[in-house]
């Protein structure tokens, strides 16, 4: 039987859909979905082939109840212990104190929740003393110049641990900060290997580079475990134990979710009510945005973590037999109740095509007198509730969820639930959560661009004065249907000294070769 | 006539719309709406009252190019250079060498937007000298215990300057971080106002204080621009210059953006083309979400600042004539390419609910190298274009800004750019896009709830040993119709000392008191 109010009385954790105004008989009629993909659920969890267009099993709900009993854990643990306690030294013989992890996607956003939500924002401003000698740690998550830049402003390449995460290994951001950074430190006579850790599928030539270079240590990471999956695998894991979080903790509180959320019963499983909740909101086709908007200016991550787990993996154009679909949900959010003087004058009054998802710490981190017998974080509270009954009177739909504190046992607990009402989800509309074919899709159109910039470079080395349009320029280098590309390519040249000018010809650019 | 490009030569701004797959002939169709806008436009900049539920003027279009030469802007220029060459000193005669800039919303996303577009993410971990001076930057930003707590771990009291930022001066959230400051001073035998300076409203409640307790400095905040687009008055002003940012010039940016969004022909006018682009994309009531990605590290926080703007402005219920709309725009967004490998799949493949902007930097923070002739900039360029050619091909929708570098003129010009659109399309519409009455709304109710704490804490102190459901307690002070906002109180209660206990009975709690 339906019940809005789901609890879990040992941590304390607790989901409520109550404010998205569902009928029992709702969500009663979900029973067959419940049963399929309660069904499926039990498959991934058996190795079943769920990731068909990768020929793929997804085993991130398994591996990590048996992760902290392997060899891998405690090598990761032995590493780091290493590292923060000065064991381990950097190449030329100095106490590592900061991390930088070279990720993207996956392989950051994970790690930059953990990080925020467990050790602040001030982390990197702290003393070593302060750290207890864990890592100050900084991220190159892109392939922009500004960020390599900025990082080397207050970068210590003698005391810096580089660590390059990529699964397949040949993910082109990661890459190309890796070789900037090897450059770096040759420049200064330092061997980068020495300095440096990757993290990636074994046999990948990420993989190889990091042997043949003698990097201090190679993690493989399992092919069966998708990047916007893989925070409570070994990529969650490096990063948080050498900045001095408690990664054990955090995956037993994934566990106890996992746990819970393999409950047979549907209403008494918070990722089967949470996943219907999302399902009844949208109508299947996800017409609602879902608003992430925790109470905890310590989360203000999450709703951005999130956005990928739930985008990336619901997304899809075709569903499982090859229908067009066109699903999706979308996700955003910051953190209230900040947020309540920004976007949430739209919620209460504009368009109702939303959900929001409010979370709420219920420990205040100190309680800090602000008037008669009243905190800082009563007010966090007020505020909360205030907007939710607002929302509610009109008729807005809310889901509240609680935690008793923030602490990487909750940040577990988050996760896990989140991870399986995707997966449920998934299965209620019929995807593939776990593949990301949109992805490979822009790649290639972007290697098609780099393939056009190769052309332009040539063609421009050979015709010093040529002067016209892009459509003009994309003409001569047999590629009449590329105008906008080829514009974008000497917007870029222009300002990079690539040897091309640009004026204005009545309103429009005109370019030449220097 | 219709051009989807839209230059401007001198700062190589500009704005392309030709991935929105609109004919000239959709544009040219709004024509009367622009006539019409462009007439309410004059109103606003002419100083009628234009936002009639609050009979105020909006002059921050007009007002900025006011500023420059006034005596305001000088007397924050001088208090400026005193502090950071170290004339004006703090309570205790030492140089403050850090600003904690306490505001909320209007008074926080601008600051925070322009610090890290123009600082960068480490400019807290520069030293003095790197910084020639200028103050390192916190914010308080919310009414969150651990935000306080967390900057009480890295802020010197003597060495800070405390920047108290509220228009009206009754912010709660912001009162809050000040009286737990206050308190944090007096702890230590400080005095708070020798190390304070307030902006304000003349005769504000913040006003009086800051005044009775010997502020440094106390700026006047106009009545009649809002807290949303105020970045380009004294709140943004202020703490720019504390941290050494050239105001002047992102005034003189916005400013040549003002004078472009005047152009009586809407075809040359950008503002208008984007709102239009707005418009048709959403069928005049915002179905499709404004996707705003940046291939810029350092401005990530673009999406969030237009987050507020766009929907504060635009989510309404009620249009100018009374009738119920319910309008809105929805924003978000991070940065690219880092989205691609995260919410970028479900723009190739899933919902076609959304338009994409992208906003390029063509200049390369540096030339780095990572392979024959290509940089890492130019790899950015190449997902940038790939993706947008992708997303063409598709037919989904895109629109094109490119800057030549970021510096504080370029931001400007954004700002400026998207606070026209965004008043034009209020036109476009017929709301009033300077009011934000959902906010009101729900700050009632979060003080009806604060009104429940307190008839719930008179309850508890008088009934020892009482036990039962939050609908129990509810009822027995007298607030049977608000049973889940007392739950939530009670949870609250549980975890932060107020004499409460809770336990699982079958699924639900019960709360005692102790």
């Amino acid at each position: 039987m339906f019940k809005p109010l789901l609890i879990e009385p040992e941590s304390g954790f607790s989901l409520d859909v109550s404010g998205m105004g569902f009928s029992a008989a709702e969500l009663e009629a979900m029973a067959p979905r419940f049963a399929a993909a309660a069904s499926e659920m039990k498959k991934i969890e058996a190795g079943e082939i769920k990731n068909p267009d990768e020929n793929r099993k997804v085993t991130h709900f398994g591996d990590r109840a048996e992760y902290t009993s392997g060899a891998l854990f405690a090598e990761v643990e032995r590493f780091s212990a290493g590292v923060r306690e000065g064991r381990i030294l950097s190449g030329t013989g100095k106490k590592f104190e900061a991390l930088v992890v070279n990720g993207i996607g996956g392989s950051a956003l994970g790690p930059q929740l953990m990080q925020f939500a467990i050790n602040g924002p001030y982390w990197n401003e702290l003393s070593s003393d302060r750290r207890c000698g864990a890592l100050k740690v900084y991220f190159l998550d892109n392939t922009d110049s500004a960020e390599f830049v900025d990082l080397m402003q207050v970068m210590d390449p003698e005391t810096t641990l580089q660590l390059v995460i990529s699964k397949s290994g040949g993910t082109r951001e990661t890459k190309n900060n890796m070789i900037a950074m090897e450059a770096v430190y040759a420049a200064r006579g330092l061997d980068f290997g020495a300095n440096a850790v990757a993290i990636t599928m074994k046999g990948s030539d990420l993989d190889k580079h990091a042997r043949e270079n003698r990097f201090l240590a190679v993690f493989e990471m399992a092919e069966s475990i998708g990047g916007r999956t893989s925070e409570t695998s070994i990529v969650g894991h490096v990063p948080a134990t050498l900045c001095g979080i408690d990664f054990e903790r955090f995956l037993a509180g994934a566990c106890a979710m996992d746990e819970w959320t393999r409950a047979e019963d549907p209403f008494a499983n918070p990722a089967m009510i949470l996943a219907a909740s999302w399902y009844l909101a949208g109508n299947g086709r996800g017409d609602r945005n879902m608003v992430i908007v925790p109470y905890s200016d310590r989360l203000i991550l999450l709703s951005r973590y999130l956005q990928q787990l739930v985008m990336e993996s619901l997304g899809k154009e075709l569903d499982l037999d090859g229908n067009v679909v066109h699903q999706g949900l979308n996700v955003f959010g910051n953190k209230g109740g900040t947020d309540a003087h920004a976007f949430i004058q739209q919620l209460n009054d504009g368009r109702d095509d939303f959900f929001a998802t409010f979370i709420e710490v219920l420990t205040d981190a100190e309680r800090i007198p602000v008037g008669d017998q009243v905190c800082i974080g009563d007010y966090l509270h007020g505020f909360l509730a205030g907007l939710n009954r607002a929302l509610r009177r009109k008729n807005r739909r809310t889901i509240m969820v609680k935690i008793a504190k923030l602490s990487e046992f909750e940040l577990g607990q988050i996760v896990a639930l989140y991870e399986r009402a995707v997966a449920i989800y998934a299965e209620f509309i019929h995807i593939n959560a776990f593949h990301q074919p949109g992805v490979q899709a822009y790649k290639k159109a972007a290697n098609n661009v780099l393939a056009l910039a190769d052309a332009l470079r040539e063609f421009s080395g050979k015709n010093r004065g040529f002067s016209g349009s892009a459509a003009d320029f994309a003409a001569k280098i047999g590629a009449s249907g590329d105008a906008f590309e080829v514009g974008g390519l000497l917007d870029k040249a222009v300002f990079n000294g690539a040897g091309i000018d640009r004026r204005d010809e009545n309103g429009d650019w005109v370019y030449s070769v220097k």
